[in-house]
C-alpha cells in the first residue's frame, strides 16, 4: 500500500500492478465481458481517473494484462523450476514435474488467459497480439520441463512426450472451468507420470 | 429446403435445424457476443419473426444450440466408432481411435462449445445447465473410447489412460483456437498412439 514516504514512482507503479492484478481476478471470476476499466478501477480500490491515467482504453487494460499474466506465468515457472531442482531425479521427479505443470493450468491466471484465448478466436486485433506471446510461453515452457524432467529434447520421443504433457495439462485445466475437477485429476496425473517415466526412460 | 410440397411440420422442423447451426456457426466464427437471433437468423436465411418463433429470447437460442451440439457430438462418435470398427486390432486400430478423438476437438463444434463453457465459467445459471450434458457427454465418450480401444475399463491403468487421452485431445483442441497446429498436433498423436499402445498391452 501506498505510504506518505514511498516516492511518486513506486506509488504509480504499485497503482498499475493493483489494476492489473484485479484485472485477472475479474476476467477469472466474472469473464470477459466484465473486466471493463470502471469495474476493475472499482475492484482494484483505485478511482476511475487514476486507472484511466495508467490505462486509457480497455485495449490498453487487457494488452496490460495479457504482458502481466506472461510475465507472471513466467516467474512461476522459474520458482518451479527450483523447487522442482531439490526432488531426486527418478520416477518421483517426474510426477513433481507433471503435478507441477498440471497445477499451473489450474489456476486463476489460467482461467483469466482463457477468457482473453476465447475472445480473441474471434477478434483479429486481439489475436495477433496473442499469439507471438503464446509461441513465446510455450518455448520457455518447453524448455523448462525438458530440463526439469532431464530428457534429451534432441530424441523426438523426450520432445513429442513433453509436449503431449503439456497439451494434457492444458486439456486438464480446461476440464477445471466449470467443476472441480481435482480429484479425478489426481488420478490422471499420477497414471500419466508413471507411463510418460517408463516411456522417456525404455531403452531405445 | 422448404418446397411446396413439404409437410408444416418438417418444413418447421428444417427452419429449426438451420437455425441451430448457424448458432453454432456464429459461435465458432465470431464468438459469444455475436451470436444473438438476430444475427443468427439472418445467417440461417430466416425472417426475424420465424427465429423469434423458435426461439423467444437469446437464452433460447443458445440451450437449444446446447443440446444440439450434444446430440452431433453424439451422432459423430456412434459414426466414429463404426469407421474404428474396421480396423485390425493393434497399434494401428489405437492410433485410429486417438486421431479420431483428437481431431473431434478441433472442429468448429468445439470451437462453438467453448465459446459456450467460457462463457458460462462466469454464469452460474448457464453453467447449470451445461455440466450435467457434459458429465453426460464425457461418461459416453469415455465408454465409446474402451469400446474401440477393446480395453477393460475395469482395470485402473486402462481406465486412467484412456481419460488421460480425452483431456489430452481436449487440450490439443485448445491449442488450436488461436492458429492453425495440425502439423504438432499430428506428430503428437503419433507419438501419444505409440505410448498409451506399450502401456496398454504390457504385461501387469
Amino acid at each position: 500500500m501506498a505510504t506518505p514516504h514511498e516516492p511518486k514512482q513506486d506509488r504509480s507503479r504499485a497503482t498499475r500492478q493493483r489494476l492489473l492484478e484485479a484485472t485477472i481476478d475479474c476476467l477469472a471470476e466474472m469473464g470477459w465481458a466484465a473486466a471493463t476499466v470502471a469495474v476493475v478501477a472499482e475492484r482494484a480500490g483505485v478511482s476511475r481517473g487514476a486507472a484511466q491515467h495508467h490505462f486509457p482504453t480497455r485495449e490498453d487494460l487487457i494488452t496490460g494484462a495479457l504482458e502481466y499474466m506472461f510475465d507472471t506465468r513466467m516467474d512461476q515457472a522459474k520458482a518451479e523450476a527450483l523447487t522442482i531442482a531439490g526432488v531426486a531425479e527418478g520416477a518421483g521427479r517426474t510426477q513433481a514435474v507433471v503435478a507441477g505443470l498440471v497445477e499451473s493450468y489450474t489456476s486463476p491466471l489460467f482461467k483469466a488467459a482463457l477468457q482473453v484465448w476465447t475472445h480473441a478466436a474471434a477478434d483479429p486485433v486481439l489475436r495477433e497480439r496473442i499469439v507471438p506471446l503464446e509461441a513465446k510461453f510455450g518455448r520457455i515452457a518447453h524448455r523448462r520441463a525438458v530440463e526439469a524432467l532431464g530428457v534429451d529434447d534432441s530424441d523426438p520421443v523426450a520432445h513429442h512426450l513433453v509436449q503431449a504433457t503439456l497439451d494434457l495439462a492444458r486439456g486438464l485445466g480446461l476440464a477445471d472451468v466449470l467443476t472441480d475437477d481435482s480429484a479425478r485429476r489426481k488420478e490422471i496425473v499420477q497414471q500419466w507420470s508413471a507411463t510418460l517415466h517408463s516411456a522417456l526412460t525404455a531403452p531405445r
